[in-house]
């Protein structure tokens, strides 16, 4: 028979099984953090019309997208979560009460080019609040807890998120007098961390016509020292200059004064007024993470505040407030940084019984015995070696093996074999249960990640 | 601003926050009970190069796939989650230890023709354990005991798993003198139940010309009546005639024997010899799920042995068995049929804190400490009436709301109301979290399914 060789496409991630269970795991803590906050999950197709996705069209977007023919049908794999959540809060406007949280995490595809660590099927993992007409800034105020909480249950401690308000930006390009160019400026400082001020400045003179001196003046502000206390301190004496501004200030202020009850402390959050997002519909807060020992990795978490999630799709006033994690090039990133926790077991069972008898009735009995207790565990029924059945536990790394042979049955007991100790005792049903609980317990701690402090 | 119609495509499902609640209940309890009997949650990409996933071939399968061109790439959709674990085996072959055991839940596309119930986009739920060169039947057997302890998980219990050997069929079908016709025989006697005695009868012999007499006494054998203890007993009457019939018949008699073992009732499943399953790569033991009050939904839960996975990709034999359910069309049957629990709680949160304070600190506090106490909190910060407010709870069904004004704070207490009751105490916070999780244990009881027995 002719042989297709069997392979993945460039850009398209696949885990082997203990790195995948890694990944279930960080899944798992991403879905009960975001279900403590009150975060419906959801689940929209990876399929839409084209002409539903593209509503907005345009640029980068049109170019990547995997786009296709299927009958008389014009079709497109998602390659965001927010566009098709804009469509299914204008689809089911009526059915959905408001404020709308919601959860998803799903795959979304780009047609990037291929390099190392970037991928053109990716999990995002998003979180969204959205509000009918109004939603209120305590919602921006909560996102740094939710993504503090996140980092945190995933045990990653050296992280920072940094937050600065698009008012405060626009509010200021109004009193310098750049309003028109509002756009533009924004997408220029955004770079300011990758380029630096030199050529920060240069763009704008150069490519924007800003005037040098008012360059001067904006590159001097977005980087006012002194942190959170000395930026709020800070903004005050802009004040009553623009309303906009104003508006920003006290967002800030109120975003920044809620940070300790919220159980975001003090050395994880910072206002910082270079932070500006490319995306255009950002209209209040914005978010980034930072890791602080890898900062050449960029956010590993952003988002922001928008005033018309929907509009493409109903003339209703959709604000929210929403971040997003990249989870499969956060993985990738995490285990080439060696911040995965290797010590927690990646087996697919807590329990393998060897039946060495010819009869399997009783280690069978034992195999649902153990299950109904709610062990994981394989039942080893293949005609090998005592030598390759032992060292197939060993390879999976299942912690505890179960010797059943004509003695144990006919005394009741089992032999149970600790894997990491070598240790073998006879136990009876229940005592082997509480054995094996007691160890799992020791052997499931610890977060996902480790982060070396 | 021109604005397009939000919609989903035909065939696709997407379901509403309550109801995508219950969805992901079902898909928790099948993760977990695929994990009690140790196999590995297994990932892979949507998108497979054609040639690959299409490295077989042949017939509705590529009349039904996503196909289409990215830059020079032929790509299609998988359609199934066989081939790409198929593909997985044979390129991770060294990397993985046998019998390989994963579980799967993930989308499949096909492209049929719309109609009710029928989905172009839907999760299957997959488990497999491949064998490296040999499986021992103890894993046929033991599949069953993982269909039963999935359904009664689930909530299901009037159902049954029907079981049949390849072996016998074909076996008989060589006793027969019909061994040349065995593939068009086998999918036409699968036809029985849909078609009846008579017509398969007559396609038989008017399409594949099997004597008038042959097809009498094949249809009267996979007709045998008495239940697995009858046609156990009868399969002994038919031996020494043919090798792969008593080898068949000995596979059936094996699996019955441990069915007691792996704690599945006898009125749970049957030998059935009319099971033939129409695929043609099954070798040994077959299986079908029905639910006894709607056999008109056909088969829940179906899979069998197969004794070569992956000779599209690989000269290695790798002898497999594994179940699928189309977890959507379940899903979506359970619902239309009134099976799904409609008194569990759906909420997004157990608790609701409404804030009767323009300082909002001690409500953000307070919602900090029941996240930090495991309980799934809602802050409600909108300006609204109270009216308004509290029928935002009553909406989502949340069961808790905590009320908080100037009285409870310095009180130092929460009042604490019970939605479904109406009863209102003041607590501390102590006091609060243990009343809310005393009441969540019983509002969170009950399976995701109710089968009215």
């Amino acid at each position: 028979m002719e042989r297709v060789k069997p392979r993945t496409l460039s850009g398209f991630m696949e885990l082997l099984p203990a790195q995948q269970v890694q990944m279930e795991r960080v899944m798992q803590v991403l879905r009960e953090t975001y279900a403590l906050y009150g975060f419906y999950p959801l689940d929209t197709p990876l399929i839409e019309a084209s002409e539903v996705l593209l509503a907005k069209g345009g640029g980068e977007t049109e170019k990547q997208i995997y786009r296709f023919q299927k009958g008389d049908s014009d079709l497109s794999l998602r390659f965001d979560l927010t566009v098709p959540l804009a469509r299914y809060v204008a689809q089911h406007y009526g059915e959905l009460t408001f404020p709308f949280r919601r959860f998803q995490i799903g795959k979304v595809y780009r047609g990037e080019r291929a390099q190392r660590g970037r991928f053109r099927e990716f999990y995002q993992a998003d979180i969204d609040v959205i509000g009918d007409g109004k939603l209120d800034i305590i919602n921006e105020a909560e996102v740094p807890s939710i993504i503090y909480k996140t980092f945190t249950s995933l045990g990653l401690r050296r992280f920072k998120i940094r937050l600065n308000n698009r008012k405060v930006l626009n509010g200021f390009f109004a009193i310098l007098g750049l309003t028109e160019k509002s756009g533009d400026v924004m997408r220029t400082i955004d770079k300011l961390e990758k380029i630096g001020a030199d050529k920060v400045k240069a763009v704008l003179v150069d490519d924007f016509a800003v005037p040098g001196e008012t360059a001067d003046e904006l590159l001097a502000f977005i980087q006012t020292p002194g942190g959170t206390a000395g930026i709020l301190a800070a903004l005050e004496g802009y004040k009553g200059k623009n309303e906009v501004f104003d508006q920003g200030a006290d967002e800030l202020k109120t975003v920044a004064r809620y940070m300790a009850a919220f159980g975001v402390p003090d050395d994880h959050f910072e206002i910082d007024l270079t932070i500006a997002r490319g995306l255009d519909y950002y209209t209040g807060t914005v978010y980034e993470t930072a890791m602080l020992d890898h900062p050449e990795i960029g956010s590993i978490c952003s988002g922001g505040r928008y005033d018309n999630l929907a509009e493409y799709y109903t003339d209703k006033q959709l604000p929210g407030v929403g971040i997003s994690i990249g989870l499969t090039r956060l993985f990738y990133v995490l285990g080439e940084q060696g911040y995965l926790n290797g010590e927690r077991n990646t087996a697919p069972a807590d329990v393998l019984i060897l039946p060495m008898t010819d009869d399997l009735a009783p280690a069978i009995e034992l195999a649902t015995g153990l299950r109904d207790a709610g062990l994981r565990t394989q039942l080893y029924g293949e005609q090998k070696k005592f030598k390759h059945k032992i060292g197939y536990a060993d390879k999976l790394s299942v912690p505890y093996v179960i010797f059943l042979g004509e003695d144990e049955i006919a005394q009741g007991v089992y032999a149970v074999k600790d894997m990491a100790t070598g240790e073998q005792v006879k136990a009876s049903f229940d005592e082997a249960v509480s054995r094996i609980r007691a160890g799992l317990a020791a052997k499931h701690a610890g977060t996902v990640i480790v982060d070396k402090v």
